[in-house]
């Protein structure tokens, strides 16, 4: 409970500085049964890795991930599953400077107010770095997810003033793009903001946006484990996302409830289900049946190469410039983090499901 | 795990529907020696209580908590603290026609879907008087952060397209008009657009912000329970809130790094302090000592007295009217569940924080 | 986490002190559908109130149970179910003797210490009414498991050197005793000890033994929440338990491999089964199809009439005579709370269970 | 809450299996600022690696630890210290009988029923050499409860008939022999009749005691979460362990009160002490100030050498001889892992009562 464990049934546990001997995570209560290989994580860790473009940092790692327990003759056993990244970024650079000064928009200040002193070097374990443990993690919960037929799928939505536009929405795009737009026009629009604002010395902000398709009915646990409760702590525990919206979001605070009220409808199969999704799959917790929609507000890269004014440990005012590599956007490569926990989320609060009645339990048990 | 209970080491557990017997909640893990009666609870519980002006429901009920243990000799003595609150309106109205079919914007039909069946009345555990459990816990925790000199205030910010002006902003108005706003003009703006809306048999949506004062550094737990994590999970829970938002939140994605940093300055003591606050006193998920400041998205009230299109349980396309009493507005009536969560959270964090360092520790210890 | 809450998927959390206003519980988490009455309840509390026999506490308490939530129309909901007991013995007897000084083997000196003060009316927090609440609950659990053909049954089995003996062992007999024995010869020979310590002022302490058929396999987490690890925190957290076995406990110590271990063995109906079962039903922390048996150490009331050495707040050394009614001993009303405890401890990870295997959810997901 | 964590505050969650690539641990929520290095823990470990004596499996295994995370500059950060050992057994030996049939007294059939199939290698995660992980937290504990005083100790008790005489009790000498014992007789008696079992190809079980000095009062959380009760857990979820028991244990139920009782005195520093103990060092499930004694029944090793009986997946009744190499006796490299899981218990609830009081906590906040 000290933080850096993430759900209820199927339990992670990250660990791991950005200039430590390695990342990593532990998935504890994945079910038994799933056929897993490493591979299965790399693809999902190879989408989060930097080097991958000229708006992602240089530095290349490869951050090849390992398996060391938890799987056996290719299928998952039930017990826990240890994963390792090694970092290879491990050497003795200079920190000297970071170590003594307060990097604004960073955690530097309020590590050193917690826990009187922090391992500085690269941020440690406030770091971007930490999220492999996540991504990790979560190609695990995408695939569990996918034997019940649920799909998470995310993407980046805006970058500064660029959004997507709904009309030349088309998911195959998002790959093919630096900037993971699922629109090859706006991802353009984007990419040209970024050099603008790469050369002013400046970074940008965007918002993700994640889809989850194939949800049964009945995931969310009331009252305060309500699926988009959670999912709201799953999305905002991501270090510079500092909002977040489950369907029509903010926007339903200026709409009448004539307006934002989705009607029931059979369909032509007999099935119930929405006219429309301003509620975004959710309702009073539990999901509807409907696609789960949520976006998530990310700040822009606080490091800037700009110089900027701060304090240091003395408790001086001073000026700094940060040097070294930095993406001049967090939002391309967080897309699969946002994937990454929002799946987490869905797989425990699924397993939770699985006791909501005697009915359910008697067809386990009979 | 079930849903019901919120905190690790201050720790509530809500119940109650709103047709039973009552609701009520228990309080584990309060610290003895707080002063407490119930009149400490009942002002907070007032002010979420019904029939206060012409925008809220004129059922009337008192809402007189009883506190039945966990207090002796007018303080806390550290062991759980029952609160209820009897229903009044338990009695056998009919409601056969609800029980039937699924209200849009409303958890019948999820609930249906996840246990089988439902408690109708009144929306059962889904309906707002859920929040009785929580606003009376909350008045415990909000005495609590009292002693530490941390005082949380929420405040009605905007109602459809009428926001508060920051110019004008005077938080002692706020309890001098009926819709929580800490702006006189605004206020009235607001009373005539729902003046409008209750004509039109419709409903509206707002925003609450809430800010946390005298907030001590190092409050937080890295990863998953960060500060502002934890209050985005215990504001979403809230039923209606669609969306959260922490500083500056989604208007980060349109800004550059150099206006989002806020730089680090130390002040006339030679404390360290922030320019500005688009972090909304959170960095790295710990508290900075800036104010925390926060936003809850409630969606319009869904009982609305217009003729909508639904389906009932029989699968049949229908169209109903909703009857009864129902406030054109959740906001006002919301504002002290948000001041109440957040309290919850700050609460829990605040007594977890207290064993981030063994120099911590060593001062209870000797 | 602060201490009154059991259990992960089925929770219960306590609440209430002996002379308070009442003591109660909340169950979250029990799966909707179960048929519930107050009823289900009042037949386990009435096997632990006090007046049954000369050899309880003449205190006239009924100790009626209420159901205020989570059932409707006679079956659970799913929501919270909170039941309360109103405290008869709410007068203000004069306890001035009590506060001042520490009962030996009660918890006075050590709520003192740990909380600054206590509720020092008839033990407060950490009286036996505490149980209540358990017992409420694990009426529940009871009524859950039977749905799924496993019975938990507790009975003493010794009282000090007076033990059942195996050959006359006949389940039928308990009720019909006031020492709860499950054989008439020793009830008569340990009723007799009772009356004779009872006239020398003094009290006495026995085992509960408590045996779970028809346990499905598969139910316990490996590795910190086994089977047996969480019934023995389950039993030693009722008051005056001092020790925990399960299947041949502690004689193992001093048999051979070649003597504890159990034989597999294929039975009559092709099913694999244990040929002994000194195991007690658990291998590697998971039931293994084997009846559950299991042993609580309890020890005398520590309530006696003689007089007795302690100290006092002053840190004085004081002698004093404890006054009022006390049972001579605990054992026959906690036979019900070991039963509740078991029930509530196999319910919690039966549920666990429904989720060890991708195969198992699919049986309830498709 | 799969299963294989454990603590609140202080939390650890174990991985691996035994012949996978490695076993490990992630420690979180251990306070910034402990003085730690990677001997700290191998000291630790080196008291449970096999091949130190002719009763421990001759299979050499050094069993070296690596600090992955969590430590900066020779001081824990408070972020989570992650732990790993390497297996070197990994090899590709043949087990393909193992994996065919079930193991009398292992965890083999169970593994197989929860989890549809398991890593029979070396009994996979239910092998003994999952406690590795448990060491190398407990060693951090032990450390951390150092810094207050705190004192945990271990050592065999009994093996078989042969108990160690308290009146020859030295804890000086149980490093000195193979056997763990406090006593250098009883550690050779023991010796011998652990040579004859041997030519027996048998086992034999055994008694480990733990003593825990320098406690302060008030650890402990009531009721569910009382010092002994989760010592308990902690014990009896280390794999053959069949009992537990907290001070005078099950002799409490032979007791009259009158002996049992400790009574409270006053000392010559004016401190509340007791005359006996014992309680075990708890009232109430709060330490009372004295020593914490607990003692831990072990089975003997399952693995033996005679012949057997048990069956086959296909149903079948067969016999077996298990070849290898096995510990005659599991007693003597457990002691480590007794005193491991009992510092992680009392350093978890020792952190959870720093918030006891408003009190305690303004003396860290102000």
């Amino acid at each position: 409970m000290a933080g850096s464990s993430f759900g209820t049934l199927f339990r992670i546990s990250t660990w791991g500085e950005s200039h430590g001997k390695g990342v990593g995570v532990v998935v504890d209560g994945c079910p038994a049964g799933l056929t897993l290989c490493e591979e299965d994580i790399q693809i999902f860790l190879d989408r989060r890795k930097p080097g991958q473009s000229r708006f992602t940092t240089q530095r290349s790692e490869d951050d090849a991930v390992e398996i060391l327990s938890g799987v056996f003759e290719g299928k998952t056993t039930g017990t826990p599953i240890s994963m390792i990244v090694y970092n290879k970024t491990q050497r003795s650079k200079d920190y000297s400077d970071i170590a003594g000064y307060y990097r604004p928009g960073h955690a530097d200040y309020t590590f050193d107010e917690k826990y009187g002193f922090r391992d500085y070097r690269g941020g440690g374990r406030s770091s971007g770095r930490e999220t492999i443990g996540r991504v990790a993690a979560g190609a695990i919960a995408v695939k569990l997810l996918k034997e019940f037929g649920i799909n998470v799928t995310a993407y980046t939505e805006s970058i500064g003033n660029i959004a997507i536009d709904r009309e030349r929405f088309d998911i195959s795009k998002r790959d093919e793009n630096p900037v993971a737009m699922p629109d090859a026009k706006a991802a353009e629009e984007a990419a040209c903001l970024l050099e603008e604002k790469m050369s002013e010395k400046d970074s940008v902000g965007g918002i993700v946006e994640c889809v989850v398709k194939g949800m049964p009915t009945g995931v969310g646990e009331p009252v305060f484990d309500k699926l988009d409760a959670r999912l709201s702590q799953a999305i905002l525990s991501i270090g510079a996302v500092k909002g977040f919206e489950i369907g029509a979001g903010f926007a339903v605070t200026k709409m009448c409830g004539s307006e934002n009220n989705d009607s029931f409808v059979v369909n032509e199969n007999g099935d119930i289900t929405k006219k429309t999704n301003n509620a975004g799959g959710v309702l009073g917790g539990i999901s509807d049946g409907s696609d789960i929609v949520l976006r998530a507000a990310f700040k822009p890269t606080p490091s800037i190469f700009r110089e900027q004014e701060t304090v240091n440990k003395e408790h001086e005012n001073i000026k700094i410039a940060i040097k070294g590599r930095h993406d001049p956007i967090i939002v391309p490569r967080a897309v699969v983090v946002v994937e990454a926990m929002t799946a987490l989320t869905i797989a425990d609060l699924l397993m939770m499901s699985m006791t909501s009645t005697v009915d359910k339990m008697k067809k386990v048990l009979q």
